[in-house]
């Protein structure tokens, strides 16, 4: 039979603490209700705020400890959260597996729960802060755009308004760095941290790092000394800490990983053992909290991302460049920053034309420097400028950015090779390239 | 003064072998002419056929030991080639820094030695195995396209039968990769190994790998056990080893490190100690030699490789779907391999107008997986086709020669979806991912 008749036959019921014995383990928690696919498989929520999915088979012994646990408990929050007094920490709800369930009918995972909701399943949050919550939209990140950027940066000003010393986002992780980026150049002299905090693996299934990353995210916010805007993701696979990294530098370098987010061109700024609720600052080079947090939040998407690769038809290049909208391309060229010679007069034409043309490297590790090759210095003498070693997405957010504030070409130029928020990292040590 | 000219008053002159002493150091070897802008360096060629550049400051020690040593070796070396007797491997020269010097003029690097020279410069080759050499292009791997991959794939084939156990193709770092894949999908029931390999410092530099690279790749072509196109590239800081890589399975993951090359979604297929002069297997599932080596290399360009971001003018994509010219779309979607949904229609159109649509992801490590989130569904059901974790310019590159051969869309996906040569790779382990 399936796992939740047979515990329906011992009158247990979603809600309730229960004792499980499975082998030499022993593992208590309340029972929640389970969304996953296999039918032999429940899921519990452990003391640690952690949930995990326990499969039926070869399990010895189940006891009922407290009927009806997880209730008692929710209203005691309740009357944590009704006690009048203002919120710390804004937890912002945007949408992403970290607040989804997987639907009955199709077994998609759709965002749904709300911030609240997930406070309810979490709460040892509020031991850390005093929280409060909006579900400004239930989106998968996939189908962000400027237009909702701008609706967030708006949404993180008003809580800092409002009296709040730290924001936690909640957020897809398919394009959390994009959004990273966008809140990075929209919000400055920032009075506390903005971390953004997503899960790879939804919360009612049993490796979920949802707990673990809201929990680290809420730590972050509390007790960060910095004024920037950062992702918070679970770090090892052996669950003990999660890695804080900047926002401008960081990218999402594995599709299911749970430790799949990396800093690239830079180290991480803080570790949190989430268990000890402990941020502990890996770079000491942070921007420090400011006294209000300015709103500048415009983007013009005018702009295109090119992945160069050889082959490249000319035709299709030349019908980009020449679109009327064009005003901006993002190259992520080869190595240290080319494409080849054969479309150095197509760039020449179009930079003459006002158009914006940013190299960065399709390596993704390392610094664009268009002086060594022949090649380089072609596209150099066309007017292409060299972006440093800025990661191809965050040139582009913040083309996108730029270009919502100038018209002139070489203040766009000069807005870009300036680095406003960490962008750009002008040294690299031996130990940021991952082996 | 300058270095080269200190020596000169010390009656020493290039080709001789000197000894100096810095330091505690004593270095033995062969002075070079240099190329380095530094004119206080001077370089010299050791033992173990590693050039280093030397600062003339702080020596307290230079001591001649034979007047135009290398012109004996060299003469040697023209015996041994014209011995007569066939070669086992063919060096293919198609420029890039490891055949590179740097222009006096300019100081930038141009790819202009011949690999003849290059051999002069590392007899040792010829103690490894009978090597000849041919010099097929002198170009910056950026200018790299696809009508050389067929010429590079053809000098690979005339090397096989001309009876050749194993061919190395000196090539620019820029575009290795792509240029490995073309070959991969070009060769194949390969009687031999077909080994990649490129240098990121030019010979001529203190740090280069050139003479590291070139005699680990010779060391690759004469003992590997496989018939399979492969990236051979120094891999650790400390100059002990070189890696040899599934071509179809391979990435520049750094703009300017020497150990810039590493594996994605797949074990690094065998380690070579250079010194020793030894291949050592790490992954026993390599597609053995096979008797005669086919060659079918044809490719159609008309395909383009898009890396979806948040804010894609819905303009720029139609542009790029409407062209006339276009057959194929890689897209890079986001983690399991998505874009947003409000795309899925206009790619449902190209679907149906005959335009292939695959999906791989940008986080370049991981699989994609389109089951799981809505959008995913979205876009499959609009005919996207999922690609596994090949990597995107994989993808692309695969694509390409698929649309040379198929017109039906229905063989050109099921083309796309088999394993042909090694570029999916079923199952991971969980060391794959490089933290
Ligand atoms: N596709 C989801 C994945 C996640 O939430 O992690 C999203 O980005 O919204
Ligand atoms: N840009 C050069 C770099 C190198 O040779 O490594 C090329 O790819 O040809």
């Amino acid at each position: 039979a399936k796992a939740y008749d047979i515990l329906k036959n011992l009158n247990i019921e979603e809600g309730d603490l229960i004792e499980i014995k499975k082998g030499d383990l022993r593992i208590r928690g309340i029972l929640l209700p389970s969304y996953s696919k296999d039918e032999r498989i429940f899921v519990i929520k452990l003391d640690n705020g952690y949930n995990i999915g326990i499969s039926i088979d070869n399990i010895s012994e189940i006891k009922l400890i407290t009927k009806n646990s997880s209730k008692a408990q929710e209203s005691e929050r309740k009357e944590v959260s009704r006690n009048g007094a203002k919120s710390e920490i804004k937890i912002i709800s945007t949408g992403g597996t970290i607040v989804s369930k997987v639907e009955y009918e199709t077994g998609a995972v759709r965002p749904a729960l709300t911030t609240e909701e997930i406070v309810q399943f979490l709460p040892e949050i509020n031991e850390i802060a005093k929280v409060d919550a909006e579900v400004l939209f239930s989106i998968l990140s996939e189908n962000m755009k400027p237009e909702y950027w701008v609706k967030i940066a708006e949404s993180v000003k008003k809580a800092f308004d409002e009296g709040n010393t730290g924001v936690v986002i909640a957020h897809g992780t398919d394009t959390m760095a994009y959004t990273a980026s966008a809140l990075a150049f929209s919000l400055r002299s920032l009075q506390g941290p903005v971390v953004l905090v997503g899960s790879q693996r939804s919360s009612d299934r049993p490796s979920s790092d949802s707990a673990i990353n809201l929990l680290s995210a809420v730590t972050t916010a509390k007790y960060a000394p910095f004024g920037e805007v950062v992702v918070n993701m679970h770090a090892d696979s052996s669950d003990t800490y999660a890695l804080v990294h900047r926002g401008v530098k960081v990218r999402k370098m594995h599709s299911s990983r749970r430790d799949a987010f990396q800093s690239v061109n830079d180290k991480p700024l803080a570790k949190v053992l989430w268990k000890e609720r402990k941020l502990v600052m890996l770079d000491k080079s942070y921007m420090s909290k400011k006294g209000e947090t300015t709103l500048d939040a415009k983007f013009d998407n005018r702009a295109f991302l090119l992945y160069y690769y050889p082959g490249l038809d000319r035709d299709f290049l030349e019908h980009i460049l020449t679109n009327t909208k064009i005003r901006g391309l993002i190259i992520a060229g080869t190595g240290l920053g080319h494409t080849s010679s054969d479309y150095v007069e197509l760039f020449r034409k179009a930079t003459k034309d006002g158009i914006f043309i940013g190299m960065t490297t399709q390596c993704l590790f390392g610094r664009v420097n268009m002086n060594v090759y022949t090649t380089g210095r072609q596209l150099l003498d066309a007017g292409v400028t060299p972006l440093e070693d800025m990661l191809p997405e965050v040139a582009l957010v913040k083309l996108m950015w730029v270009l919502a504030h100038e018209q002139d070409l070489e203040k766009i130029r000069s807005l870009m090779i300036s680095n406003l928020v960490g962008e750009i990292n002008p040294r690299h040590t031996l130990d940021l390239f991952p082996r």
